[in-house]
């Protein structure tokens, strides 16, 4: 062992720990990282830092397809340089700069190229990650900067609390990816006595335009939409992710339908498109490993749950839901049925516990007559 | 009919809307009145402006016991005087001040002094309110005022909308007050399905200790608190309201059980103080009217209900609820009792709809872990 390299790394460490106490860019970059939404991707957040720990530029992955948080921050930091509202001086030039970033930048190209490349031809000196990248396909970012003559720390080594934070950020993302299936989102809709339809079948609509129109945004974002066969049959949806004015959006997901009764030849879901696929199933699990094996003819990173009630409650149950939005309408209806069935669950410390979820609007919205609550599962 | 005089008040109403579309005071008033809490008394707000239209001073009542709004933006007003910061000169004195005022000025000695004697005292010129005020005790400050030579503005004359949005602030207080019953709170503590207990009968806690001190805060305003006699079998309450320490507050409501079931010797409910009453009825109409009576030995203008399901559907269904406080726990358990149950509701458009209530603490709350939604049933 060398001692001496030993030592210089343990120095090292103590700086990079030392520009995060100093500067609270761990909280900055986590916060940055809020603002993205949930889905294929994980949430990642990034703050670029001067030699005085000013901070020069904030990026935060905005979803799949969109630009990677450090590349988000150093687009940002590339216009304030050209706009000359940033002057490197020396001691003070992108060598002494820092990228805080809560997750370790990526080594692949997917849709955008590899982040350690991005900050390497930014020549930003220091890296500092949060969790570490654990997917095959992304992992070793750190290890190529630093072959490079980066200062790289881990999070773990110079602020394991915000290491922490950094993982859970994604804890479900990433427990999602290390099990190979898609990520999932849970919609529900309902009353505040939790039922999604009135004692003689009627629920067209306990919630409101705004609602359904934020619904529509998720939908949007997602690779599939799986309902169940009953819902298939008594309201027969499109599941499409339509606009405003009911324009089906350029991107749709894949329309998949899960149950063992038939689906009507005339049933809207099969659509005008290609898109649709019947899996004659009730085992969540097992939908979620077709479409994660490109049984839909796409790749499917993000599936969103639309209902109906047996639907919701095998997903909850297999412990397959990494997201809730829950729409809520100001409405008692004292009967009808309920949003979610039997969880297996018969006594109160045995119930299925969620944490807010700030990621994105927020945890907690007013949409129009109407409450949305963000959940993620609580970790155990 | 004397039609000068028909002439001028015309002319003054008109320059009574003319300052109400000037200063915005309508709306301000209506907010500084959703500052106060539901209870016993109806929300009011005041403004006091002055000749150019600039807010001098701000009230709102605070809920039985407290200042009336217009004492209150009184008692700042001569506050400000005192210390200096308004100077009354020629044309810009009290005579030629305004007082904006929800509802109209109250005339009776009740825990305060009359309002329209305090504004007559205050000396300021014009009054405008906007809901009249019904009730037989109270009404007839405009005319004593009137009487007394200060112009006064009914809503109805200057500003319809203005004055059905201040007569709709407290629309279910009128109604209750109108029939002669107290006001009450529907206290509602669930899951996100809707659910009281586990299937097997565990309950305690659903919501944590923040939402559970917000209920002390509402059940310490209270005159009276109402559960069933099943309540008092499964939870044993003591139904006294204590502050965060565990301590009785000063003021605790009447302790009320209702139902046919005997209540057990040494339930909790029974409590050291005498201030409890077992009515053997399951009819709500019946409860309040016995409490409306003073057959508990005290005046009860606020009632507050806390369960269980059977008590709280008999008041739903007998729209006997005037505000609701849901509070919700991020969890799902998919079986055991609802908090709710059958409210004659069959079909979606039957369902009792409620709209957001942003009086007191606002209409979404986060507490702790959980959420709250203040609600007050919408007016048919």
């Amino acid at each position: 062992m060398n001692h001496g390299a030993a030592a210089g790394a343990a120095r090292s460490d103590r700086a990079g720990a030392g520009l995060l106490r100093r500067t609270d860019a761990g909280r900055r970059a986590l916060e940055a990282a809020l603002r993205g939404v949930r889905g294929a991707n994980p949430l990642v957040g990034a703050v670029v830092l001067d030699a005085h720990g000013t901070v020069l530029a904030t990026g935060h992955h905005g979803g799949a397809g969109t630009a990677h948080a450090e590349a988000a921050a150093i687009a940002e930091l590339e216009r304030r340089l050209d706009a000359g509202e940033i002057a490197p001086v020396p001691g003070n030039e992108p060598a002494d700069w820092s990228i805080v970033v809560t997750l370790e930048p990526c080594n692949h190209t997917g849709r955008t190229g590899p982040c350690s490349h991005a900050i390497h031809r930014a020549g930003i000196g220091t890296v500092v990650f949060g969790a570490a990248d654990t997917t095959a396909e992304a992992a070793g970012g750190a290890a190529w900067l630093a072959a490079r003559g980066h200062t790289v720390h881990a999070g773990d080594a110079v602020a394991p609390d915000w290491a922490h934070s950094c993982r859970r950020l994604n804890h479900r993302w990433a427990a999602a990816r290390a099990d190979g299936r898609p990520f999932v989102t849970l919609h529900l809709a309902q009353t505040l006595d939790g039922r999604i339809a009135a004692e003689d079948g009627t629920s067209q609509w306990i919630t409101g335009a705004e609602a359904r129109r934020h619904s529509h945004g998720v939908r949007a974002r997602a690779d599939a939409i799986v309902v169940g066969t009953g819902t298939v049959l008594v309201d027969d949806p499109r599941l499409t992710a339509r606009t405003d004015d009911g324009r089906a959006t350029d991107r749709q997901p894949l329309r998949v339908v899960m149950g063992e009764r038939d689906v009507p030849a005339a049933a809207a879901v099969r659509g005008p498109s290609e898109e649709y696929l019947h899996l004659r199933t009730r085992d969540p699990r097992r939908v979620l490993r077709v479409l994660a094996d490109g049984a839909g003819g796409r790749t499917v990173d993000h599936v969103m749950v639309e209902g109906g009630a047996s639907v919701a409650t095998a997903f909850l149950a297999a412990d397959l839901v990494d997201e809730v939005w829950l729409y809520q309408a100001p409405l008692l209806l004292g009967a009808g049925r309920g949003a979610v069935g039997d969880l297996g669950v018969s006594t109160l410390a045995d119930g299925r516990r969620f944490d807010y979820d700030d990621a994105g609007d927020g945890a907690v919205l007013r949409l129009g007559g109407d409450v949305a609550l963000h959940l993620v599962p609580t970790s155990k």
